[in-house]
């Protein structure tokens, strides 16, 4: 299907990059990263690709959309160090009104080695945890494909 | 004064007493517990108190009662490791009600050896985080002079 | 194939159990545990179970035998909030001398509730994270089938 | 001593400026960030004023330097939320070879509401945490005072 790269390429970038720098209490008496953090530079992640699509998640809370984390997996490939810095690349795999799943890449940013590599799926909830659907208007900003052409009107 | 002591020995004891395990993601890679994660171990002995008082921090709370932290420090007189088990040591060291003041001593178990002190002070306030008063009975609680005759009739 | 069962049954329990209560900074702004903490907790249910088992992490690592995480995966099904206590169900699905994989079952003590369910891989590994073998010791000890007839003297 | 002064003026900024943003886990149930995640964020404060100084603390580790804090303190004026930008502002109250004392202040950036203040201290040890000493040149950088002439020079 040619469309799919096609409303990629009109759109926001199809991957968000943001970089963090490795804290202190991130590691472990190994002397690396401890394993848990990860999913916490993946919220970063995925926090700062939603901003950079118009629709930060702060903002989707205030109005009662919750986005909370049903399954998330993680494999690790390299070990990060106290202070390097750290460049995750988010995008999002797929998006309907009730469901949707980023995919993420840990580099390092002084040799861009992969760290590691991860995927959460996040389900819309209201602030008690109930499902409830988010707007099309969401789907389209998660999607980066916000500002484009309806589908329909591309063809 | 005579009556500050007796008031200790006719109610709960003075000082709470709790045991954790150091966890791997406390350790940092100097290979000793993070000095951040001390707190942390404050609030489980403070915690833990209370429940021992008969007054859940999380039963206050539902009733609308909290307790945020104003203030909070920590002297580090020696290191954790990682498995080791630790005695947190938790007494009031003064309550009204508007404000309560804890204090706190972390042993490392196995030697007996103190790892550090800390004080934290506390105000009461609505979960909106407003200042209000908590009951004359929440502050007898965490003084643990619950169930021992009133002061004036004790003279 | 009976003998796989019936190892289990002559040997430690196929599955520890801990538990633990969720501490105030475990909880989030949604007012349930992050999702990352769960993956700290199944770290807590494996040194449990190893420790269990005779055969506790921190020595393993003292002889210079690391276990450091490959992959790590969660399901989360229900939330658990503050003071809440947790069960933590701990198993070894597998393990040779160069990879061992740990299955978790996080459970609400109160009511019983399944609230997450993870996996861990971990390889072995010298202190600097290069791969290594664990002694066939080890992997019985963390099959729960030490102190139990070898394998050829049961049939 | 008119000299104190002077030497601040002619130096590096008294002051090393930071910013982050707050991050889901680092709320807790009441809304706010937990109080254990201001000695984190001091931490980057004062990790980014050594780095702006020409000695980063992880280039120091390298050499043998070591920094473990002895005391932490903080007092907390008002409360910070998720997704909201912060700024440290870290400046070194006193250095030694032998003891460091940092001080900080922690703003928000939308409104420039002061949030909380900390000091920590530390002491100069090896990477066993045994005291040791750390150069002139290691306090001259951590003062600001590198690339100023001497100051029997300046008068």
């Amino acid at each position: 299907m040619e469309s799919g790269p096609a409303v990629k390429e009109a759109g926001a970038p199809a991957t968000g990059r943001t970089r963090l720098r490795v804290r202190y209490p991130e590691t472990d008496h190994m002397g690396v990263v401890h394993h848990t953090h990860y999913l916490t530079w993946f919220e970063v992640g995925r926090t700062e690709l939603m901003r950079e699509r118009g629709r930060a998640y702060a903002d989707m809370e205030k109005e009662g959309i919750f986005m909370p984390v049903v399954e998330a997996e993680c494999r690790y490939l390299s070990s990060a160090r106290y202070d390097e810095e750290i460049e995750i690349e988010t995008r999002v795999a797929s998006a309907s009104r009730i469901r949707v799943e980023f995919a993420y890449n840990a580099f390092r940013v002084a040799d861009g080695k992969l760290l590691a590599t991860g995927r959460t799926v996040h389900v819309a909830t209201d602030s008690g945890g109930v499902p409830r659907r988010m707007s099309q208007g969401d789907v389209d900003a998660l999607e980066g494909s916000v500002g484009k052409p309806p589908r329909k009107a591309r063809r």
